[in-house]
């Protein structure tokens, strides 16, 4: 009988598996070998389901964003603030720290690649745009013009992402309480 | 009579030349080839300067950092305020942005070296310092603890990386306007 594979399953596990491994050591650290490894099979497997390092840089990429969109609505559908929602995005945990290193790898990568640049600068306004979307439900942010949204999400945007490199390559000095506060002041001073 | 070699100028040279490859097509995509070929001269000179491309990257990426603290430096002493020191680090021209590709790509290589890590942890704290230094003396900005200071001075900090993560990779949706509006907006929330 010939074995049955979940297709999609294996190639998720893979792309798990080749996450973590380069949050630990960077993209250009791990090898299709050690992912193999990790994975429990073969190279040719792990080729299969990605014909080489960028492609699967390229689908790791994907994952971590869709994950923290998903938590961030997750969020919201539970009705939290916009504090508790962006806090879904900042490295306050392993996992998200994790995230935040694939795509600092990612961005090197898209120095050279279109296919990348292209993908970063999508991804880049859908978050702005689902932060415009946590302005609009927002309790605690007064009601503003669609101009005036679009600013203030742009400086959350950026307030998130400038937290966040600091924090992943410095977490003693920026510690998730300090994270927090500075966070909740950007949200204060919002107007 | 031998031919008389300014070492340090050419070693300058290499970098600069090299710090522009780099910011056009990223670590991974320059060759030391490359670097000979733009600087005129042979691969064995760049190896001579700098044993390897991470060696190469490492003094790219100081250089970088230690033009932008004395642009910041110098605007200050001219007695500019703290939004022109701060423009001083945004990727408002080409020059500035290059030096933005060059941390991204020093950001994920840190990811596998201790020593980038090391260097990179170093140079984002006296950064800070350099901000807490203009808000002690910038008269747009009203008189604080020290425990204030270093608040707002991460918050600065973290907002102008986070505007220039956004703005190198998507320069048409974040203009120069578009930047120096949002950081004067940063700095007149800081109270």
């Amino acid at each position: 009988m010939p074995r049955i594979v979940d297709h999609e399953a294996r190639r998720r596990d893979v792309a798990r598996i080749a996450a973590r491994l380069i949050a630990v050591a960077g993209v250009e650290g791990v090898t299709v070998r050690d992912i193999a490894r990790e994975a429990g099979c073969s190279t040719a497997v792990v080729s299969h389901y990605f014909r080489n390092k960028r492609e699967l840089l390229f689908s790791v990429y994907r994952n971590a964003m869709t994950e923290t969109v998903a938590r961030v609505r997750r969020r919201r559908d539970r009705g939290a603030d916009l504090q508790t929602c962006l806090e879904a995005i900042l490295p306050l945990d392993r996992q998200r720290r994790d995230n935040w290193k694939i795509w600092f790898s990612f961005w090197a990568t898209a120095m050279d690649d279109v296919r990348f640049m292209a993908e970063q600068r999508l991804r880049g306004r859908e978050a702005r745009q689902l932060i415009v979307e946590l302005l609009e439900t927002a309790s605690d942010v007064s009601a503003a013009s669609p101009e005036t949204r679009d600013m203030q999400a742009r400086r959350l945007l950026a307030v998130v992402a400038g937290l966040s490199s600091q924090a992943t390559y410095d977490p003693a000095d920026w510690p998730a309480k300090r994270l927090s506060a500075l966070l909740a002041a950007e949200i204060a001073a919002l107007g």
